[in-house]
């Protein structure tokens, strides 16, 4: 029985992947039952191990991945999602690669679709209702992908239904400063249709801003200059360059959280309490949809009214004007109008993660997750399926070493493939609300690869400070892809460098908003975290992101011809990522350089002193901000040289415990659960979203901007103060978590 | 230098503690310089030195300091207190029997202190405003303790100041039901001043619940009846007995939350963001004054009005009439009315923790925390000292042990004195707000031991599930006081039991409420917590409390011949509280038992079926509570289960620290910081305070009540759905915290 079902498995891996791999799979040494290693308490990172995972990582089979994830649509709960929810299993539970275990747990979300029955609309009608011109419904089928079944309509996920009619307007990126120009401009908003372009701000938002003005419906598009470096015709985008073709259309969630919008806070299974649709906040208060350029173009270069801003012409090869309503020599009535017909629905759907571990064999209680969203769009082979074909490529060389026996790891490595993050981020709130216990005493660091290439240019990592070191030393130590003979280190750090005042020059890692999975890990959890991928040469492109971004256009060809040819960039990907994974599952000390927070805190504090003159006219003392910003930093140093101390050493396990505790915990003391009522999830003092143009404490830099805008109210100021003692006392936390455990 | 210094700390503790003491002193070898044992990883509770330290507390030190703690009043803040801090730190500094090192930690809190100009008063006056009667502004002198410029008059904290004047009503203990009552007996509460006798509700509840039928101001006072079993007359009472005397007065803190009213969630550093006082809630909304028995008889027994209701009469000898206002036959005129005059003054004051720590030799940053309130509100004999005279004889014999190189726990013993207790647990919560983080992540458990002794009949224990076993196991190896030859524990059965499912006939140990400085351990860091005392034998007293709680006859004398002569009662709660203390720090696995959480859990759950019904009706289902109890409870055994097995063998000191983290870290998988919106720093989800009338989970309950008081409507039920899935996430946070550490 067990080699029937072994035999089974083989053979289903065999169909997915090939020839090839059959061979590869049957010239592996079998060795699933032998034991494992011993453990020692002082097992450390296996230097030949790294080695091995790195030649193992392998390119062709990380392109038969991608091939297969993304050789149908597979939008969150839909069929082709669920039937990759098997394969991540079947991989996982593969006995000659798979991990120790896997299982799927499942949630019940609300999701919102277009209706299968009512397309939503976008048509030009004239004064007695006769449609004059409509805008495609889906996208043109260049390829013989765009046209299938299972691809969704182009919609605003998350837009109420609702059927406004009015005069079009041209609202730039539908910014409140974009809207605050046509108000000065005196064009009336109320009633109005308004036609943004993507970028500048959320897409939620601009349907906020404008339904401030009493606009009654918003469209959006993507402008050829903001996506394609200005290409717009058919004959210079995909299939015939990695550009957007005219009818593509950037769908995407306009749900302004993260998480299952019906039970913030708990897990959201079928009996958990949920807030009734009608009360649940985050949706866009007016119907909004996507459309092409080769449609906006129609409508746009007919707008009547003032010329638009500078700054606010496109690409679309005519004069953008402003509106209201259409110009007189152009192809509509002057009194034409846009209707605007959205029939999406709210539906509760079942969406799954699949989860997978290998257990630790010294400390399996310390847990170093990888994760990265199942669910796409439409094919979804850039986003998220580079990713995922590079997390199944990883999960399968380590099984391999774990099912051999030649490796298990120190602690606990948890593999994750989330499911409905287009739709915010859900399967992985969910997940870290059912596992909030666990999570925060256990999780060391949580590694994110969504989109694993961008580009083939250079290396982007963004994640807490703790993380950069570990990132540079895995970087440093793996070839870039390419001639050029230099260590993705060096390639890196020639696109994004900063002047470290600790080390000179290095290369910049960014921070972490709430673009994926990463969110409730750093946010909710105070998880260190990070997000590795390839990405642009930004002296080439000027691209908001990759062209086909959640469009039908987004496929294996287009990754296959345009983004990354050979695969080389995903084997970057898949190492740097593979080696920061062994490091931190494998490392007797947790490479975590905490101190490295210490650039980030000052840098806070000397963009805070721009605020100190007007604090202290407030009687709000700035001292004990910079006071505790020393304690940290001293707090740090002294940390960081016990450690080196005790390396010199043999550390007892229990020492080395200790230490690694504070390392990992270190990030939990910036959380306050307190600090910021109103915004959902969001804890983490130093990384919550910042308003404020000052590059300071979020907390603080957004008090002090509401306190300047309110013409200074006591309440407002009271209100900075108490920011400012959040941050001082997270900080002072933080320090008191680093100094040595007895000190009182 | 060395010596010198060492003589002076010598020659300070001989003056305090007298020639007896210093004898022992120098009886003890010095060896103060002694390296401690080396450390193994495997050290476990030693038996020998556990029954050395119960050998070593002594009852007749105990008493020495108790004299000397109590010999002065010692308000929060005022200079005596200030004096006891530096008697503290002298003992924790003392090198021959001090700890490893001891510091204030000092915030700048606002405390509520009566006019030291103004005095506050209450009068009867007649209709031309003439005094007829004055009640005592402070108790009488009869010990010679009762009247020095150090004893703080009668006063409620945090009343606010006014001079109300109106017809006098009773209003029983100040109840919500005690005012419907009078509403009900067509009684006029607008603008009259109530009387009222403590009990049944909080303080300043009293206030609350009256202001809402428009009462001008309160009186208070503590009927004979329920603190002296009836006795009333000045040669029943104390110094001829334990009974309060007819002018005593207990004063109080009338502040409904706790920690520092400005800065909730913050520690009250100087510069720390502080509300303004107008802003900060949870003060009496209007004037209340405490006065002695004897006062309350004059007013009470004239009174007029309807009679009141038999469970509303007292013991001062007459009928309690309802008023309002006061009888025809009586000594006032019956338009006479009660001028309260209250002239209470909010203060920032500093007030000092006190905190020694004794470094752990195996597990330094794992803390077993035991403190207690140092301030009183007079002399403070029972209230607190009679805990800190044995938290210091504690400390000495520890220290003595440790000074002597004989001794150093496995885990790091933090012992703590805390500041402004009576005030609102301010101390202690100002320090869970300071160190939260390191708390969190690093504290085993906290002991209290405020008043150890209320009497001389039985360990009284109140905690959380996992503490009974350690407290078990310590009262079963320590003689009862007196001469029954009965163990602690086995005496303690005899007043306080209960029938458990699992053991049988065990002591009930009580749940923790917030009247003392656990509660910021339990509710809102979520650490295993316990009280110890010795207390009543029921059938001999129903007074509420030792009569001269929070009076000025609390005093050394009181304690010395009325409540524990002899001290043996003091020796039993410093042994007892000692080798919990030593078993939590010391023993190689905590013991704490966690799997006692499961009779808990299913005694919520059963008292919950009770709801079933209605919620099955509101489509609110049961069964996911069912389950999780279930699985906490699977969960619980097989933990067990695996601890044995490791017992057995020889577990590795990693295999021990996963286990002892899992121990350490259930209790904080109960607290869900969104639970309680409204209820400042309660998060835990299980002990929270319970207002609904079920004994079942207190989110839930509420809710329930709440649902069915509000007429169901439909917003209420989905706050008792949303508080029954917070209780289900909790639990099963709680199981998966407790199963193998690599189980997804």
């Amino acid at each position: 029985m067990q080699w029937v079902k072994v035999l089974g498995g083989v053979v289903g891996a065999a169909a997915l992947l090939g020839l090839g791999i059959i061979v590869g799979h049957f010239a592996i040494p079998k060795g699933a039952d032998s034991p494992a290693p011993s453990a020692s308490a002082s097992q450390d990172l296996d230097l030949k191990i790294l080695q091995t995972v790195m030649e193992q990582l392998d390119a062709n089979r990380i392109r038969e991945n991608l091939r297969e994830l993304s050789k149908e649509p597979h939008l969150a709960t839909s069929p082709r999602d669920e039937a990759l929810v098997q394969l991540l299993l079947q991989r996982w539970q593969d006995p000659e690669s798979g991990l120790d275990s896997a299982r799927t747990t499942e949630y019940e979300v609300l999701l919102s679709f277009p209706s299968g029955e009512q397309p939503n609309r976008v048509d030009v009608v004239n004064s007695t209702g006769a449609v004059l011109f409509s805008c495609r419904q889906s996208e043109e089928n260049v390829t013989g992908e765009q046209g299938g079944p299972d691809v969704v309509p182009p919609y605003a996920a998350y837009a109420p239904p609702g059927t406004p009619q009015g005069p079009l307007v041209y609202a730039n990126q539908g910014s409140e400063e974009d809207f605050k120009e046509l108000q000065k401009e005196g064009v009336k908003l109320q009633d109005s249709i308004v036609l943004t372009r993507y970028g500048g701000v959320g897409r939620g938002a601009k349907a906020v801003n404008a339904a401030k003005y009493g606009v009654a419906g918003v469209l959006v598009y993507t402008d050829p200059k903001d996506i394609n470096d200005g290409k717009s015709l058919p004959n210079e985008t995909f299939p015939h360059s990695w550009c957007l073709p005219p009818s593509g259309v950037e769908r995407g969630s306009y749900f302004e959280y993260f998480g299952d919008p019906l039970t913030p806070y708990l897990p959201a299974t079928p009996s958990s309490f949920r807030l009734n649709s009608d009360n649940a906040s985050g949706f866009p208060p007016i119907p909004i949809q996507p459309i092409g350029f080769e449609d906006a173009q129609v409508l746009l270069c007919n707008l009547g009214g003032k010329l638009a801003p500078a700054n606010w012409q496109g690409g679309l090869g005519c004069d953008y004007n402003l509106g209201p309503g259409f110009r007189s020599n152009g192809i509509f009535p002057e009194d034409g109008q846009v209707n605007v017909s959205v029939h999406n629905r709210l539906e509760l759907r079942n969406s799954s993660n699949v989860l997978g571990i290998i257990r630790g064999a010294v400390e399996p209680d310390r847990y170093v997750l990888y994760g990265n969203h199942r669910d796409s769009w439409v094919h979804g082979a850039v986003d998220p399926s580079t990713g995922t074909a590079v997390l199944l490529e990883l999960s399968r060389v380590l099984g391999t070493l774990l099912k051999k026996g030649t490796w298990r790891p120190r602690r606990s490595i948890v593999f994750a493939s989330w499911g409905a993050e287009e739709f915010g981020l859900i399967g992985s709130t969910e997940f870290t609300e059912e596992f909030f216990s666990k999570l925060q005493e256990r999780a060391v660091a949580y590694i994110n690869v969504d989109i694993s290439v961008f580009a083939n240019a250079t290396l982007r990592v963004q994640g807490t400070p703790p993380i950069q070191s570990v990132v540079f030393s895995a970087a440093k130590q793996i070839s870039a892809p390419g001639s050029s003979g230099l260590s993705i280190y060096d390639n890196w750090i020639r696109y994004y460098n900063r002047s470290s005042s600790v080390y000179g020059l290095v290369p910049s890692v960014g921070t972490l908003g709430a673009g994926s999975d990463y969110a409730p890990f750093i946010h909710f959890l105070g998880i260190s975290s990070m997000d590795i991928a390839y990405t642009y040469d930004r002296s080439k492109t000027s691209a908001r992101i990759y062209p086909t971004y959640h469009t039908a256009f987004d496929t294996f060809d287009y990754v296959d011809k345009f983004l990354d040819p050979g695969f080389s960039s995903h084997q970057a990907v898949a190492r740097t990522a593979g080696s920061v994974l062994l490091r931190l599952s494998d490392s007797l000390f947790l490479p975590l350089n905490v101190s490295d927070y210490s650039e980030t805190l000052r840098s806070f504090l000397q963009a805070a002193e721009n605020l100190r003159g007007l604090l202290e006219q407030h009687n709000i003392s700035f001292g004990p901000l910079a006071t505790a910003v020393e304690k940290f930093e001293g707090a740090a140093t002294s940390f960081n040289q016990r450690i080196a101390t005790l390396r010199e050493g043999t550390p007892d396990p229990l020492q080395v415990r200790m230490i690694n505790d504070q390392l990992m915990l270190l990030e939990r003391t910036f959380l306050n659960s307190q600090a910021f009522p109103e915004e959902r999830y969001y804890s983490h003092v130093l990384w919550a979203p910042r308003t404020g143009s000052v590059a300071t404490f979020p907390g603080l830099s957004n008090a002090y901007s509401q306190a300047e805008n309110t013409g200074h109210e006591p309440a407002a100021w009271a209100e900075v103060q108490r920011q400012l003692s959040i941050v001082v006392a997270a900080l002072e936390g933080a320090a008191a978590t680093l100094r040595p455990v007895a000190d009182l």
